[in-house]
């Protein structure tokens, strides 16, 4: 699958002269967002459904600073999904190829009112591909751990 | 009435070193709630009664730049209110009593379903402070222009 | 000129349902920074050569509320430039060809230690670009005044 | 010490009608750039000084959400500091004394141009006041791991 591109907006950098560390949480968001459309699940879709996914944790590591207008690459894999947990990791790396960040989302899956849900039972097809999608990604995942 | 103080924050600065310009359009809306808030009529209290007041129009004029640590303060007045529209003027300056920033916001009212709503005949007590406010300033208002 | 184009990210939605209004001024600075790196004077670029753009005014019109995962064209035209002075005008529409955003920005040009500058004297060559521009928008923009 | 206070501000809020994930990471900085200026290194004096501290990484727990108008108290706690690395652990709660999250930062420790400084070396005092700081946590600190 095609990685997400970001570009470096001038606002997103602070007065170090980088982008301000808050922003890549945003662009995981971004990644994230194309990630679902591009496997078929449109986030907004989900909403309509009735199916919201909040951020439950997130692990974040900086490896390199980036700049305005660098252009961002950023990949999404599926790392693991069990009953009303999904757990997404994420690299990104510069317009040079060098590793910038590395993180993983953590989120559960709730009903407009907010009471959780077991995805599984609600939505089994989506389920089901995230599931496929975290068993094809895991010999990566495995290596790298 | 006590003005509201925004100290800046370093998130909220860019890599010119100063305060990305579009913070304060954050900061009137900071300043616009706390002042609602002291009036009697919390934003959050007008939402519940099915109030919502969209941003029609800002006009934003920046004097002097402000940077990391500074203390703004920030003075709101009713400037007009006219049937569905509320017009909103903002003053800034910095600890040393310096003009940072000076800029107007245009309101409208409508409902939660989006529908314009006349405040005069929705909400007469509040239509009746803004427009008791509006009068109050404008000798202000008048030497300004 | 192609126009640039900016996906509505969820962080960009307020608890209103809709794009808040503080968003429109950093898509208005991504257009300009696209602009600029398409008439061939990138922003970075000019920067390193010294020469900084702050924002001086700015005057907004919202025309309609954009949503989550609307596609926003936006269009910029040089306005105006004079001395230390260029204005910039943008005009935005949703994927539905409904116009959403008008507005100005107004911008000066100072050194690096914040004194301004005559862009005419300092960089002739990109002062006289911003002219033509400005002069080919005239039409359009006196139709529209 | 006393805790930090943030109101969150609607511009906080997304969609989901809940406060954006991402802006707990600016809180933390909030929290963090308060707490140095309480213990007597303001931030903006440690880099005029020539430290600057980036963040290397974040361990972020989202427990509950928050909303528009809450009051978040948020204490801060050295964790742990050694060579040219701090860490610092936060806990926010809402005004109903209800956790809401529970995160941390590790930062380094570098010049204006980037190079790793070795703080006990080049800062002594403020090295050995964060040394007394995390000793004085780890009791705490410990028993929550």
């Amino acid at each position: 699958m095609e990685p997400y591109r970001h570009i470096v907006q001038y606002y997103e950098t602070d007065r170090m002269g980088i982008v301000h560390h808050s922003n890549y949480i945003r662009w995981m968001e971004e990644a994230r967002v194309d990630f679902l459309r591009r496997i078929g699940w449109p986030w907004d879709e989900l909403e309509e459904r009735g199916i919201f996914s909040p951020v439950l944790a997130l692990d974040c590591r900086y490896q390199a600073g980036t700049g305005f207008g660098d252009t961002i690459t950023i990949r999404v894999a599926v790392r693991e999904v069990k009953g009303a947990r999904l757990v997404i990791h994420y690299e990104m790396e510069n317009q040079a190829g060098k590793p910038v960040f590395q993180g993983t989302s953590e989120h559960c899956f709730v009903s407009r009112d907010g009471r959780p849900m077991r995805l599984k039972r609600e939505c089994p097809e989506f389920y089901a591909l995230l599931a496929e999608l975290a068993a094809a990604t895991e010999g990566t995942a495995d290596e790298e751990k």
